[in-house]
């Protein structure tokens, strides 16, 4: 296989069928090991499925993990890549680089260990092994086989000197504290106060240590329960926390109004539906939001605005931006009260995360 | 009434239940005529009810116009409010000013003939004659009653010199030109590349107006047929009409290749969904992309730029802006290319609009 030329870089030239469209959006990709000229072929160590495809999965066949298995496999043979055709989720993976193509801009090598963070949805894919290594019994899938990654896929070499699963819980909100960072340094005026809800969470805490390397002001951040607030104040991330429903708009703008009022920047990090009210009140006229929650709705966050008369800028959280990996993985290292709060999380819950 | 102090400009004390909520959010308001130091009262004139909400009312009662009179006579009633409880939408009204709070900052008087630009949804409404001037069988409802204005609610006063259907069809989607022009402004660098997708629409063809003004450079305009192909290049707006599907990202993509690649700002102006891609991959790494189409899925967008490792910021198109109601009825008053395509329009479709 060599280069073809327009929408190389996407993968265009491996989509089966429907033809012409994006690799996401396709039916059958080609998982060919043969690479073009730009690609990238790794030798999959494992699949971690997204939770919301796993559970859909492990829902449907009653908890019988050969079965779940069995559908994995037949899923990944008929499509070319994972791909739950219910959820329309994916996940990500964790392999080593066995070929990199002589124009790849990835600058991989081989031998690399990387995690992909492009979805699953996209990326051609053959497994070899049946998944006879996986009880399909969790959303982590050891697998043999390989993975292919086009030029505008986005990969990232695992650092050694952190665990798997704190790498790979960082990578997949990373896009969040590049946006966060790049919003406080592009708002107008001095040191911005910061609010973040959800301030606990993954996200959340990456977000508002960028936030302060960035060179916000005052820093706030909103958590639902006490054990949240107690671990957010121990990480000395927030230089004020409030414990409120993220989803009672007026009750937290009353909250802000006791507390010097709204906030120049609100970046949105809970995983609750509900919350586009409550980020625009507490957000001053002139200021913006940024929502990464994926049970963001688009017309409550625009009609909420128009119905507010309130003139905030409103973001969707790309979760790209160039050198959002190694940002995120340096806050790790740095910030021992973002460590403190992922570690807390990765002990109390299931992996979860990937979208 | 007097003025009660926090969240009294936007209508807190006229929630009744449930207690605490947004007026919007509410289930119930208080349409007592007697006012808070900052509010409105309106002589209504007619109700518009929004596309959504008429169109479900109508086929509930199979078409019946009496019945379909009563039933927004009931939900009014119970709610104080035109809320359609299964749609969740309302519409605007039409009215003349009969008192202003001392406080009220709308800057509106006694007499003036207003617009209101926030939802019915969270108007304080009551009907005194039944619509007994309403046959039930279209979106526009002549009423007698009053509706009141908080001190964050929006009206425009309507132009004398401008039919009503047309003023109201601007002032129902002038945020889109307000916040594109300021985009415009916004970007780095001189006379940035402006994409329309939807271009000869209202919210498109005002953007474009509005784009050209603010200092745009190259205007490109994307619609879906030949005859609105041929109604935006006879209107002068774009420097390049495109005849496309707005849905297909790699069709659009290559035909802005063989035009000078993508632009530096895209706006989403369609009513259908599935355009996310098509955005994304039509602007330039470091571009925008404004959406204004309430058709736009949260998730496409996000997950759709990062799979496709494009660094674009998207806003959420904020339907509210200070100055936007005339700066858009400016822009029909004084591009006849524009004032065209509304003509054209309001000719061959029933009202539709209000959000």
């Amino acid at each position: 296989m060599t280069r073809s030329a327009p929408g190389a870089d996407l993968g265009l030239h491996r989509v089966l069928e429907p033809a012409g469209v994006l690799p996401q959006a396709a039916w059958r990709l080609d998982p060919d090991p043969r690479l073009a000229a730009d690609e990238v072929r790794v030798d999959i160590e494992c699949l971690n499925l997204d939770a919301a495809s796993y559970r859909q999965l492990s829902e449907r066949h009653g908890g019988d993990g050969a079965a779940v298995r069995a559908e994995v496999c037949a899923i990944v043979a008929a499509r070319g890549k994972m791909h739950n055709p219910v959820t329309g989720s994916g996940g990500m993976l964790i392999g080593t680089v066995a070929e990199s193509g002589p124009e790849s801009p990835l600058g991989l090598r081989p031998g690399d260990r990387v995690a992909t963070l492009v979805s699953l949805t996209l990326t051609p894919l053959e497994i070899t092994d049946g998944l006879r290594g996986w009880d399909g019994l969790g959303e982590r899938v050891p697998a043999r086989g390989h993975a292919i990654l086009f030029g505008r896929s986005i990969a990232a070499v695992l650092p050694p000197d952190l665990p798997d699963e704190l790498a790979l819980s960082v990578l997949d909100v990373c896009g969040a504290p590049a946006l966060t960072a790049r919003q406080v340094a592009e708002l107008p005026g001095p040191a911005p106060t910061v609010l973040v809800l959800g301030a606990a969470g993954k996200s959340g805490s990456l977000s508002l240590a960028a936030a302060r390397r960035a060179g916000a002001g005052r820093l706030i951040g909103v958590v639902p329960t006490l054990a949240e607030e107690q671990a957010l104040t121990r990480s000395g991330l927030a230089d004020l926390v409030l414990r409120a429903d993220a989803r009672d708009a007026v009750r937290l703008a009353a909250l802000l109004e006791q507390h010097g009022g709204p906030a120049d920047l609100t970046v949105v990090c809970t995983d609750v539906p509900g919350c586009e009210h409550s980020a625009v009140l507490a957000t001053r006229d002139g200021g913006r939001v940024v929502f990464f929650s994926m049970a963001t709705s688009f017309p409550a966050a625009a009609l909420g605005a128009e119905g507010l008369a309130r003139d905030v800028t409103m973001l969707i959280g790309n979760g790209y931006q160039p050198g959002h990996a190694d940002h995120a993985l340096d806050l790790i290292r740095q910030e021992p009260g973002v460590r403190a709060l992922f570690d807390r999380r990765l002990r109390t819950e299931s992996s979860g995360g990937a979208r």
